[in-house]
């Protein structure tokens, strides 16, 4: 077939031990072939792209220098990993890759003992490698740790911290400096500038300066006393980098698609470190293949594509927006007329639709890098100075900065905007980026409001009703994807604070929704009043502030009563529940169900599918409604409760 | 009084406006009252002593100089700003530090318009001020913002996540790195190392050179087609500091108990600096205060004392043990005969109880600084490798690493133990510390085991439970403070997972506990039984998973059901709602009510008091039992359910 590429030496390697039995005259073949494997994979599954031609030769350097397994190779993020799956065993597998029981698009370590460490979240490789290297030589046993890390990466805080701790692992560490100039979007911050600078300043490493510098002794620190000799001050005169300051042997920067260059330099730092290593590598995102190198993007993230053109598929375009789109251009317009108004992404500009606010109020628009935990006291600082900040991040994201929104904004009641994407089930980036847990954890927290949007348009309200709420903080969720269709209103409106809205009025069940799930409790309740029951619809919109007065109403006037949300125990359900319990509400009976995510992490799958099995799909719904139905009528005891 | 110091100049400072007219040749005078007056209130509250001491002269020097609170200045962890209080109106309140209704033991926004945020956390401060600089650069208003922060704060992740995007900022931001070579431990890491370098390479600096350095030019971060300059290259080739290479103008090191020096090099950078600028400050923890000098620990955080001799009034002594050393010297014990245990603290080893662990096990304890992230990260990798990790955290400080706990431990079900301590209500320390949202946080997170301990003896077995329990993450809490005085364990017993027990047997009232409110449920249950009732009280153990086959029992035999927990809403409660509804046992009416932490955050006070405004002393729990009786023979119809 013309779809699948000739490669004769990557056919013979089925894992990195055939990779060995390889001249070294063969890699250059071989990392061309594992490229154009990889660029065929792609086209046929969609997925991260440019990452993972980059760092073809990388791959192929590292597994023929190091005797993985055994040496644990930790790829930071994970999703530059698909050359790597393909030489450790899964190539058979490779074009099932994010589909439902297809490999995973990151590391995972239930895959592959290849994969001693699973990501999808940046700037964990480090500290993982730290305790593989650790482990083992607490055990006297044998291993290096290989960490693979971007640039863009290293602007997150837990970077620099396992950095701080590295030399506990003595030379049984290697850190691999990515350095792509390039995260997602273009890198910013101090960090960046410096590695620009870095490279800039230094010529591509001689080998003979490899072997020089990875058994040069660092100075041990020092006590007070004995610090001012004169060796001491020369060590600093020196410039060592900052790597070096941090306690690292730095080697770089290396020309990264050069296997003439890397191969001799991970077979010194190897063989000859005396200390843990950090090597700076050069690489470009997209390299070797024409289309990805001229895109903008670097072939970040694509859809199915056509080899030769690099033409991507993506269908015929138009449909609703997305919902990130709604929440950056809802913004910026508020902003025409709101000067206070700012808007904080750590390095996911286009995901979260801050770049759409960007265009309109480049200067209260802030891209802080990497570093979630920043960007939120960040915004603390700056709605205590009286500002309106947005803080735009995924729901999954978020997790990174749980302390600062609980220690710096609720704490203080600060009016910090959280507008939270990625919120419930996100397909086939799996469960490393399924926002499951923000309810919960956001819902449990004094002073927090949090909103949980139905549809586009309701994501238009709440984004309006965030900007004007000055007395404290406040959070609103919505999901990865396009928008239900619905219009969008010209002039959002301001919702009132802990107050649900019934879309549908009927008399005997009741189901109580929160966000995107409202589609299909409507379709549930079609079904139900089509066999006879009278179904009343409720759209939630706050699980904190709840809608105590309605709750208590429709528990009152209904038979049974139905919660529905796409998060996790914790969340409005127990809320819900919460609330019954403390007004008595059970006490002579409530018929009432809450339906939510369950209690795993979900493999990645298409969207409906992981909805089925949550359970949170129309029929579902009806299915728990009837069950709760027939419950009464079997009698209560089938189900264990008292006599 | 001998108690109070005589302090001519304090007296006439009311606020910094007052301090700046005094003439400088005073400010020697001024900042030994300012001491003075320091240690003696501190002999009568206890509290943080030597980071104050420390600070004193830096504390004069910026108010002096700096026009606060126009300008912000913000105190990371703010356990040092005892004198800043003294000289920013709160003087009068000084001597009711950290006791029920007096003044925080930290900064407070609602205290002081001169506190304007309010920390405890450690490393937040960066973060902060680069939100007032922004906030006061996009509104063109004047003012600019100062971080004071410690060398052990900077080892925390969010701190180099500021730095890192100081630029934006311009001169308005100034951090004062308070290097005085120790958090509450010595400092740990290549940060620290660092910094010692740093300080023993280079003279005090003179006032020339600061001049100098505050308007030397940084280079612009240059495309990669224009780097190769000459002029860059010499850039480099000069040894810039780490805090240069992250885009700050270092200015230090300075004697920051020299006012001499202090004054003019502020003066300098508040009036000459062209971009952010980075003061090194050397102090020393305790400064001026003999017998906090010569303690091991510098006075961190102590007790009433003698302001003559230095004599802490720490009691009698005896008494039943710590919690936390309990579980270091029961971990300690295992580790003797399980050379897989590990355990891993973040700059808390005695906190935590790790120091007895790493007497006993040096090479397999590890300090990482202030970094929870790379703590759990890194005790996943050592797990991973087959080692028994246990991360001993305080419960707001896991909030640090929430993430992580997600990412890294539950989705790829790694065996981490989490030894949580500080759990709960924590009197003195306020809100900032109160633990009160692990429960909440962890049960909701698939593969979790989540346990709590009603004492030390409990706690023994729980550290034994998880250190078996290698097929997941395990998290048992515990709270501060000192134990019940039951026996401990000659050997402790290794748990069921998931089942609970029950301390007492009665039939019509059901207390179902978690943690150390178990020894106020069993008063409570004296008291019912005093009233005629006969009271069940289960010690649940485990909030995930439940003991569903002990719950269901006692709901089905008991005419009323109470959860007691110290935890937040969406905790213990929760679950045993959720189950119940799930089973529908709630269908033909269930008298169930919760009993967890308030909606809000309380405020520092002695624990008894805090319990009780919590509502979680027996009193509390026999009148809420009390009234779900009530609510019964009242009639429902009262409190608004369905007739």
């Amino acid at each position: 077939m013309t779809d699948t590429p000739v490669t004769p030496l990557l056919d013979k390697v089925k894992i990195p031990a055939d990779l060995r039995k390889l001249e070294p005259s063969q890699l250059r073949q071989f990392a061309d072939e594992l490229r154009s494997e990889t660029i065929s994979a792609v086209s046929v599954t969609g997925g991260h792209l440019g990452a993972g031609l980059g760092v073809v030769e990388l791959t192929t350097a590292i597994h023929y220098v190091f005797n993985t397994p055994e040496d644990r190779l930790v790829w930071d993020v994970g999703h530059q990993c698909y050359p790597h799956k393909i030489l450790t065993g899964r190539r058979d597998r490779i074009r099932t890759l994010r589909t439902g029981g297809g490999l995973s698009g990151f590391t995972k370590r239930t895959e592959s003992e290849y994969d001693p460490f699973g990501a999808a979240h940046s700037s964990t490789s480090i500290s993982a490698a730290l305790g593989f290297a650790i482990a083992n030589k607490l055990n006297d046993k044998p291993g290096k740790a290989i960490a693979v890390i971007g640039d863009g990466s290293m602007s997150a805080g837990m970077a620099y911290e396992a950095m701080n701790n590295a030399q506990a692992a003595g030379n049984r560490l290697v850190v691999i400096l990515n350095d792509n100039d390039m995260s997602i979007a273009p890198p910013v911050g101090g960090l960046s500038a410096y590695l620009a600078r870095l490279v800039s300043s230094r010529p591509f490493l001689s080998l003979r300066e490899v072997a020089k510098r990875i058994s040069r002794k660092l100075p041990e620190p020092l006590h007070i006393a004995a610090r001012k000799t004169d060796e001491f001050a020369r060590g600093m005169a020196m410039g060592g980098t900052l790597f070096e300051e941090l306690g690292f042997y730095y080697v770089g920067p290396i020309d990264g698609h050069n296997l003439d260059h890397l191969i001799p330099v991970l077979e010194n730092v190897r063989d000859a470190a005396e200390g843990p290593c950090l090597i700076h590598v050069v690489t470009k995102k997209g390299h070797g293949y024409a289309p990805a190198e001229a895109a903008p993007d670097k072939y970040h993230g694509v859809v199915k594509f056509d080899v030769v053109t690099g033409k991507q598929d993506k269908g015929p375009g138009g449909g609703p927006p997305a919902y990130q789109n709604v929440f950056g251009e809802t913004l910026a317009k508020l902003a025409e007329t709101d000067d206070r108004i700012v808007a904080i992404t750590a390095a996911m500009p286009s995901g979260t639709g801050v770049d759409k606010f960007a265009q309109a109020h480049p200067t209260r628009s802030f891209d802080v890098g990497i570093a979630e935990q920043h960007a939120v006291t960040f915004a603390a600082g700056l709605a205590a100075q009286g500002m309106r900040p947005f803080c735009a991040i995924y729901s999954t994201f978020l997790q990174r900065a749980y302390d600062q929104v609980v220690h710096d904004v609720c704490i203080q009641n600060l009016p910090v905007r959280f507008a939270i994407d990625r919120a419930g089930l996100v397909g086939a980036d799996g469960s490393t980026h399924a926002g499951s847990f923000d309810v919960t954890y956001l819902a449990t927290l004094p002073n927090m409001v949090v909103m949980a949007a139905a549809d586009e348009a309701e994501l238009a309200h709440m984004t309006y009703t965030a900007a004007l709420h000055d007395s404290g903080p406040i959070a609103f969720r919505y999901p990865r994807g396009n928008g239900t269709g619905v219009a969008l209103p010209e002039v959002p409106k301001r919702l009132e604070i802990g107050k649900g809205r019934v879309v549908r009025e009927g008399k005997s069940v009741a189901i109580l929704s929160l966000g995107t799930r409202l589609a299909e409790a409507l379709k549930a309740a079609d079904t139900l009043d089509a066999k006879g029951l009278s179904t009343t619809v409720a759209d939630l919109r706050f699980v904190k502030p709840l809608d105590e007065e309605l709750i208590r109403r429709l528990m009152a006037t209904h038979e049974v009563v139905v919660t529905v949300e796409e998060a996790s125990i914790g969340g409005l359900g127990a809320h819900v529940l919460t609330l019954a319990s403390d007004l008595g509400l059970t006490d002579a009976g409530l018929k009432i169900r809450t339906m939510r995510l369950p209690d795993k992490f979900q493999e990645h799958d298409n969207p409906q599918k992981q909805y089925d099995e949550a359970g949170l799909n129309a029929p579902q719904i009806v299915d728990t409604v009837l069950k709760a139905l027939r419950h009464n009528s079997a009698g209560v005891e089938e189900a264990g409760v008292r006599a």
